[in-house]
């Protein structure tokens, strides 16, 4: 069946059964609004939206794999504040000969991204549209702490993160070149694997700035060096590439570290700390914040462009 | 100066420095999330999606209209729940060959309407697309009181209403015809008028259930009354046939009738109240609660489609 035979109240039911009801929420999907705790007297609020073709192929990733991305890279941006994900609302454009199988994959790819933090969908809308075209916003919970902003880092500060980096475009490569392995790559394409714990982590623990990485290391942690008006100096020997990274680099002839300082969509946590405090779990440490002009400096190069490695490579006697 | 020259940041500048701050607001636009106040612990969210071509048409609306409308339909859901809207998130898809200025008007359009209800944008995030897409999520403040929810009207409640119906239809009317005049009605489609304060006065004056209606009285008090367990009878003679909507029906040979019971986009708010309570400023009676199939009756008629008034007088004998 397609969606449009289905109707706009029929995908709604098919959407909304697959959200079980949490603590968070105190009304769900089905009137003009939803509503849901925010029990410190704040809420964190991001928005992202994903449009077929620019964000996402159906012919590369699952809709159960769109779902679960489309839910992590919002999910990803709470934890970056040092909040914990309460409650999403999803707007959803489908054409209207899209099969209605499609749109069940993707709430349950949504359901199982958001069970891994224990949010849940609360409502949502439902249109026409030429693209699948999916806007998330999501809440957030900062359980009485401050936001962790862009703003906070010092110079002296150690420069951490937690999660990967560089497995997203490694994985976007092989499928770019029209290779399916190996396996790990492309799912990490697929599907981000948020180090959702850090964000929260890293906020107990004192962390004086925090960016998630969706556009790549060198350009988000420009953001915080900006923000913060510090010089982030980035040392690349303290930058792990993955074994699975270093050989698709080495079969490609590519450089791992231009994924790993340039490429996006892995959603790994970057924050600051004094450097007297030490790190929490998962966190390791990559650089310095210094005085100095705002920007990024990697292994005492200043990167200017922001998309940057290549750029900064070119530069390099 | 076209959407593509001016890129993602010169975008995202434009458009946050048209929102002065708000109380609610604890942390605008520019970190990975926003915060915004929730006072009593609880937040409302409700969010929608507005497509060109389906939703709105860049030869009938200005971009500043299309702005108002998206805003004012998000914050029309929030009143109907009884808040008090504080907050919203834009994700906006838009070709890259489009003007500047259309997204400037755009955003001083969402910037108009929010002010009418002291809401601010916090958030959003800017993409490229093939057809503009604007999706909004907007947040509320209970303030205290409990969601005015579907599902709490009783037989023997009164249904009353406060807004306007059938101006947006007769506007569309006019507009699907060629015509631009007369210009009160055209207008209305294009920027909807809905009672905001009405939202807030309905729950303090102890509403038992609520909603906005953006797709006809018919059928969104159909869903009053299936979320409700009631039936809904509506007398045609208590509802207003304004003088614009009368004289536009008699040029076109139309009953006005149908816009008023069936015509979408006025976000007029019908609310149910106990019968001995008398009605809050601004609402006026038309119908009342009764025992019965969940279902809409007119002048005792049932009627069955969800279009409705068209089915419902050919029914008639």
């Amino acid at each position: 069946m397609d969606v449009g035979e289905l109707g706009e109240f029929g995908l709604i039911e098919l959407v909304t059964k697959r959200f079980a009801p949490t603590a968070h929420v105190l009304l769900g999907p089905g009137d003009d609004a939803a509503v849901v705790q925010a029990p410190d007297g704040r809420v964190v609020i991001s928005t992202d939206m994903l449009i077929e073709g620019r964000h996402f192929r159906r012919d590369w990733s699952s809709a159960h794999d769109v779902g679960r991305k489309a839910a992590a890279q919002n999910l990803a941006d709470i934890a970056a504040m040092g909040a914990n994900p309460t409650a999403l609302v999803v707007g959803l454009g489908v054409p209207a000969t899209l099969d209605v199988d499609w749109v069940a994959q993707l709430s349950d790819g949504f359901a199982t991204e958001c069970e891994l933090v224990g949010a849940r969908i609360v409502g949502g809308d439902i249109v026409r549209a030429e693209l699948i075209t999916i806007a998330v916003t999501v809440l957030g919970d900062l359980q009485g702490r401050p936001a962790v902003t862009r703003t906070g880092a010092k110079p002296g500060d150690v420069i951490a993160m937690a999660g990967r980096l560089g497995w997203a475009a490694a994985g976007l490569a092989i499928l770019g070149r029209g290779f399916r392995s190996p396996r790990v790559l492309v799912d990490a394409h697929r599907v981000p694997e948020p180090p959702y714990a850090a964000g929260v982590s890293a906020a107990i623990h004192g962390a004086t700035s925090m960016i998630d990485i969706s556009d790549g290391l060198v350009s988000d942690v420009r953001h915080l060096a900006v923000a913060s008006g510090c010089s982030m100096h980035v040392h690349s020997n303290l930058l792990v590439v993955d074994t699975p990274v270093a050989e698709a680099a080495a079969a490609f002839n590519a450089d791992p570290l231009t994924w790993v300082l340039t490429g996006g969509d892995d959603h790994a946590l970057v924050a600051t700390f004094p450097a007297r405090g030490g790190l929490p779990d998962g966190f390791i440490m990559i650089g310095e914040v210094l005085e100095g002009d705002a920007g990024v400096m990697v292994d005492g190069q200043a990167v200017e462009a922001s998309g940057g490695w290549d750029h900064f490579r070119a530069e390099k006697p």
